[in-house]
């Protein structure tokens, strides 16, 4: 074949499309074995690039809020979404069925939804992000902390794995750009051309500013040689070569951040009381086979290792080689087939290597590494292998914690007991993920609190859930992806966490007046705005943190805590009975209700006509911190704490610092009220 | 002098002191010189010191709830408290005046007291820390996920500067115990007798669970060889030895948890309305010569770079000289010294190579490299140095940025402009602190949001606050200490986010069921208690999660919400004006008070007589969900979610899951109610 008739990939740097200066080489079909694409990356200048990112993409990306960033991921997660069908077609190039394109491209795009979504509900429509409550430092009130974090300066450099050309690249792309960081994307070569196509998109679809991501096609060159401290490096990939990116020099000497999410020796655990013929018994067989096929077995998060009770070792092998043997292998795209090829030749060597080094331990209980039949391609031209199931009948062995083979390869493992099957799970030296299928809950919460530190997720399957789990190998983008050890140490995944470590978390110390200048949010303390108007009578785009007013005082009488008993039958004898209230080791005395003092706050904090604010959809942190007796006088201030205009929508929500206090200046509620205000006038 | 005179200093491993198996080497006297102790950590056995670790110290810990262990770190706290007198005394050996020795020793002491304090406010009374909201993972509702953290299995290894030999090993041991994870300390030689002795008070003390604390004097050994998975690293010192266990071996292949906190070139930067005259320049000035002098300028926080307008430069370094010229300099506890000696010979050659290199880049202002005037002690045999202030015209030169002289030595730079300055402060490449001193809230904002990437802490220091400050210096166990790039790229400190840092945090996937039984919480969705006593009748011995109430329905009538707005006062247009409120977007009619559903809610949940619970302290994360309209019935669900008994009081927390529902069946509010509840029936 004429290495000229196919396309040699450009690279996106500098804010261009870029050929590779040489003619690059091959990358080929997993199906048929023909050329799909030639990539390279020689004549790419990766320091440019790096400075690109930093001194085009950052500056940009700075300049939006996260509700806008949000907006973004969302507008390009719909316009991705509109070109699905393409991705998938050209996923069957790397031996995907539509099911596994379907994995890595709908999950690709969900995680820009669910980071577009986290970041409209979980971080302020602000540049900074005001983690934590203010933490006090004296005791005069004069001396503040308050934790802030923002985006760093540099560029989140990733290196992707092979087998999610799509869904790898937006995983981690979205906490980025959340954050306010551009994006390098380095994809493996094997599936380059998928993810070259997505950036295609990306870049073509105008959304994103200038500089927000790159794209480097073919080898990292001396790429890492320019990180510095405010770049992040994430990889996903083989244990190995985790490490060797882990101790290059620029990565140590600038303690950049460093992520990996490397396979893992998974391991899913049958509980001793899911027999044959009990839901949980299939749904493990179930799941088992789904894990060795779905991609060909090339997930990350994949179960390597079963465990089950070594009584049942026997029908879980017959009833896991009975399903396995109705899995058709052959061309993703022929009628019925279940499970494509491997991503390269190279890879299915990779696989029947390490497959000799497990057989060492154990035998085969289905499949032959050697030969498969095949439907709609050539067995050898394509990368197809067989599913392979392994039985250890010791399970003390070495190789099946060990040994990975990166394809549709499971071992079968016997335990003994729950203390041993948690034992066994660890022997992976830390995992992604692993399962537990059981109907009894006790097992399910020894294994997993057991398990724990050794896994970055841990799903319980069971009758109950089973309907809408998502599966053993499925991260999610709100839950944690990484694990520790051996998978890598790191956290890719996990909402807005995530979007953290690409931000520098600062301990700001001062006056609350500075800390409320510098977070943009009211810090108790702080003085409040002159009062010329009602703070409620202000739309968004007059009111000010800090605006404030303060009425009172109201007098809580007898007769008002009597009242309020029997008008909304709380009666606690607190409320109603002197004798027995002082008996109370708190009170001493009647007191009133604390919802009177919130409701009587409410009536002296008020503004009755129709104005700006359009509800109180909420309260929190609310403690009552001095009992009010009958006689007391209570006077409230509310301050705006926290302005949040909304995208799309001529509201936002408005957090007011509500303090009530009595006649001796003590407070005796403290809460925030969540308010919708209106951005303009009415 | 004869070795054999001075103590061998033994290390306490595996439960018992063992003494090196050679003579070891001295430690000197910083003052005279003489030798204090020999070290060595020939013989003892690193790997078996891990292994008891894992093996006794880890399982003791997992045993004790979070509120227990924070009982011990209290206890733990006093009892060192007793014995500061002795501590400080054995400080001046290493050159520390009274002051110094405070803020080591006390420093020390307060980070236990810090931990424990926040470890009972902010963590359960339970082995499981459950962190953020269970996650909805499908719209049935029976999958759902929760993060949980559970304490590694390893152990917590730390590896500390000579500079804080108390501080040092109790900011890094405090998370850790809390955590629930051993600490096994190493010292570094020069200040190791130090360290030794506080070791000795803890063991003796009988406080802690056996194997929770290990202690190697003399060097590393093979140590890191043999760190596993679970294993944390923690290190204080240079940034080049940081890069040198960064990238160790061990560390690499197992993702080990490494945290550096390394010194590095902190700068502090005067606004330019700081002139003289002013509060604020006379506070620069002060704290500048402060982190010169205190510890002899030997913290890894200290100001190394101070900012100035280069219209002030002349005026700051005449300020600074005058005040510099009145510190005394001289053995530790003669009369009106106010700077003690290097830590060693060694260190003062080290300071004076460092200097050197840095005056290639500037001049003296004030203080002489070879010679000082000391007070009680040989200026010779003593570690001896005159604080240093060198002025750099040139701010654009390298030296200043990246030559650090860990001892009583900073450098005057000038800048143009805000952007400059900040500028200027990034070029260390990375801070643990830095300060902005300055009245103009504006410059402080500015300096402070663009510095912050670069920083771990930033303190801005102004007349309002410089009363209850803390300075420049000083880590605060409740806040972020470490910083980016060159200061480590580690959080040493920070709260319960150091606690997590000696945690695996771990995803778990399952049925609200499994869930509520996993993490001792309960998860809505799973089921309720069957209702046999009303659960406010029952005291925390009696009381379980899941243990509910179902009260109602009420019926809520338009007089009623006439009435509640009259008694109240809240007669918000919504509540009170069919027209009006028909024009609001949200409500369309009038609606009841938010305040007057959860008042009648808890007239409903309400068990009138005395009982167990005492009190209703609080209420947190209400949200109202549906309008609630005249006519409306409401039911109210109350179960108990967590409980959370006092180590030290006959009561405990029940936070009850609080849903209020209508006739539909739709949750039209949804809170958590707080209550203080006896232990025993009274």
């Amino acid at each position: 074949m004429d290495q000229r008739t196919t396309p040699l990939l450009p690279s996106y740097v500098g804010g261009r499309w870029q050929a590779p200066s040489d003619e690059g080489v091959p990358v080929h079909d997993a199906v048929t074995g023909a050329a799909v694409a030639r990539i390279s990356s020689a004549g790419i200048d990766m320091r440019a690039a790096l400075a690109h990112g930093r001194e085009v993409g950052g500056p940009a990306l700075r300049e939006l809020t996260f509700h806008q960033r949000a907006a973004l991921l969302k507008a390009l997660a719909s316009h991705l979404q509109e070109h699905r069908e393409e991705l998938y077609r050209l996923s069957a190039r790397g031996g995907a069925t539509r099911g596994d394109a379907k994995v890595d491209v709908d999950g690709g795009i969900g995680a820009l939804f669910a980071y577009s979504s986290k970041g409209r509900r979980e971080l302020p429509n602000a540049t900074v992000h005001v983690e934590g409550a203010p933490e006090p430092l004296g005791k005069g009130g004069t001396f503040v902390g308050q934790h802030v974090c923002t985006p760093l300066r540099g560029v989140a450099v990733q290196i992707n794995a092979f087998n999610f050309p799509v869904w790898g690249p937006l995983e981690k792309f979205a906490p980025a750009f959340l954050a306010g960081m551009p994006t390098l994307i380095k994809p493996a070569s094997q599936t380059a051309y998928l993810t070259h196509r997505l950036v295609e998109l990306v870049v073509d679809s105008g959304l994103l500013p200038a500089g927000s991501v790159q794209l480097v096609c073919g080898g990292a060159g001396d790429l890492l040689d320019h990180v510095g401290p405010q770049d992040v490096v994430s990889f996903t990939g083989s244990a190995s070569t985790a490490q060797r990116l882990r101790a290059h020099p620029a990565i140590v000497r600038h303690s950049v951040r460093f992520n990996a999410e490397a396979d893992s020796l998974n391991c899913s655990i049958l509980g001793p009381d899911a027999i044959p013929g009990t839901t949980e018994f299939d749904l493990f067989v179930k799941q088992l086979v789904t894990e060795m096929t779905v991609k060909a077995g090339q997930k990350c998060t994949a179960i390597r290792r079963a465990l089950v009770p070594a009584e049942l070792l026997d029908e879980v092998a017959a009833a896991a080689g009975e399903r396995l043997a109705r899995v058709v292998v052959g061309a993703p795209d022929a009628d019925g087939v279940r499970m494509g090829a491997l991503a390269s030749l190279e890879q299915r060597e990779e696989v029947r290597r390490s497959l000799k080094s497990l057989l060492g331990a154990g035998s085969v209980v289905f499949g032959d590494p050697d030969r498969v039949e095949v439907v709609g391609a050539d067995a050898e031209r394509g990368a197809f292998l067989s599913p392979v199931l392994v039985r250890c009948d010791d399970p003390e062995r070495s190789e099946p914690h060990e040994v990975e083979a990166f394809g549709p390869v499971a071992a079968l493992l016997p335990y003994r007991s729950t203390e041993h099957a948690v034992e066994l799970a660890a022997r992976g030296q830390g995992s992604l993920a692993g399962s537990v299928v059981t109907g009894d809950p006790e097992f399910a919460r020894d294994v997993v609190l057991g398990a724990a530190p050794w896994h970055g997720r841990l799903l319980v399957l069971d009758a109950d859930d089973a309907g809408e789990s998502t599966g053993h190998g499925s991260p999610l983008p709100n839950l944690v992806h990484g694990g520790p050890g051996r998978a890598g140490g790191g956290e890719e995944l996990g909402g807005i966490r995530s979007v953290l470590h690409h931000m520098q978390r600062t301990a700001v110390q001062g006056s609350p007046a500075v800390l409320t200048g510098v977070t943009g949010r009211w810090v108790p303390g702080a003085p409040r705005a002159a009062e010329d108007e009602h703070p409620f009578r202000k739309p968004l785009a007059r009111l000010r943190v800090g605006d404030s007013v303060v009425a009172g005082p109201r007098r809580v009488t007898a007769e008002d805590v009597a009242h309020f008993a029997e008008f909304t039958g709380d009666t606690f004898y607190a409320h109603t009975d002197e004798a027995a209230a002082r008996e109370n080791p708190l009170f001493g005395g009647v007191v009133a209700h604390g919802y009177l003092v919130v409701s009587f706050a409410a009536g002296l904090f008020v503004s009755p006509e129709p104005g700006p604010v359009l509800a109180n959809y909420g309260l929190e942190n609310l403690r009552f911190l001095t009992p009010v007796k009958p006689g007391d006088e209570l006077t409230v201030t509310l301050t705006a704490k926290q302005i949040t205009p909304r995208e799309n929508a001529d509201y936002g929500e408005v957090r007011w610092d509500t303090d009530v206090t009595n006649a001796d200046g003590d407070s005796v509620a403290k809460y925030d009220v969540l308010t919708l205000v209106a951005k303009e006038d009415r």
